[in-house]
């Protein structure tokens, strides 16, 4: 078998990556501010059921810029979705991402209640004096939370990327979220992961800065 | 719109979904040495198409593990990929995870040769005097880079993990590795990921140790 490699240069392998994309969605348009999230996260998962599944709540993407304009700080219920987001341009904003998964004191309050490390994290977060951007690509349970938080006025996200991923209560999680009145990019289904959750984030941040270093 | 969900204890939760898992895969049989790792993509990524697209080379896995056992070190082509390892449960067999992509010296070697940080990182893994398994979930220039590092005979890794995901090159450099008589556990097709990449190395460490702590 010959394998026959296509010849690019680094910088280019993005770009061209974006054009086979745009080829491949043919004739599917989407709204100019949600572009480049949708085609980005097909660039993250080779996986064009984002085309569909992507939801966006009206405005969402407007008012999550004006968010990280304002310096808003991102929690994620993952190490690796907080370590896949472009930290530095968020910072040039103001912002800095906060994940407490790995915490003593939060493993310790889930085991006594007998509650998910997640769930625990965002009520953590809640108690944040900060405005906050919720990216969860894992946890259904951190959504279910989140709801909970903000029918009880505990929280007031600027925007929630409600991504996670799998089959207990993952569905069910999105659809919550969506009954609230908090902005939201959520990816319907099964499907989303921290791979996800960072790659919205950091759509929305390179909108906002070309210069990525 | 009602939303019900499904009352089920944190521990418990993984359990079921590997339980949907299997009940969604029908009449599906998988070598007994493989179910868990292809089970443990699908979990993942909610993407079934890993139980067709999962390739091993022979022995793979117990070559694996048996690396493991004696101590072989990660290294991966992202942060992401390594921050989703399970390192303790690595280090209880004396293995380590190693990831050079924000290294100063990587940067410069990459700008001043025009390739990319990914294929130096492999050069410089080369240059470690340890057993390695190599876990790609991002760059097919990493995989290409190792391919030609093995035809040279500078290095010989005890498993490449090869699933980077994307548009440029992904395939071929698949096919490449599964030139090689090097042990290989390949997502075939432009579909993997970070996350998947470090899935393949927990579902091989959760094989060799039930305590993930």
């Amino acid at each position: 078998m010959k394998v026959e490699l296509e010849n690019i240069k680094p910088q280019d392998i993005e770009k061209r990556s974006f054009e086979i994309i745009t080829e491949e969605l043919g004739e599917r348009t989407f709204a100019p501010s949600q572009e480049l999230i949708i085609k980005r996260c097909i660039h993250t998962s080779a996986d064009f059921e984002y085309a569909d599944s992507l939801c966006f709540s009206p405005e969402a993407v407007q008012l999550a810029l004006k968010a990280i304009q304002n310096g808003a700080c991102i929690v994620t219920d993952t190490q690796m979705a907080k370590s896949g987001i472009n930290k530095k341009v968020l910072a040039k904003f103001g912002g800095e991402v906060y994940n407490f998964m790995s915490d003593e004191d939060v493993a310790q309050e889930a085991k006594s209640r007998g509650i998910t490390r997640a769930a625990v994290c965002m009520e953590k977060a809640a108690a944040l004096d900060k405005e906050l951007i919720f990216a969860v690509g894992n946890a259904p349970t951190a959504l279910v939370r989140l709801y909970e938080l903000i029918q009880e006025e505990k929280i007031r996200p600027r925007l929630i990327i409600g991504v996670p991923v799998g089959f207990v209560n993952v569905v069910q999680s999105k659809e919550l979220i969506m009954e609230t009145d908090v902005p939201y990019i959520i990816a319907k289904g099964r499907k989303g992961g921290s791979n996800i959750a960072a790659c919205i984030c950091n759509a929305l941040l390179y909108m906002l800065s070309k210069d990525r270093n």
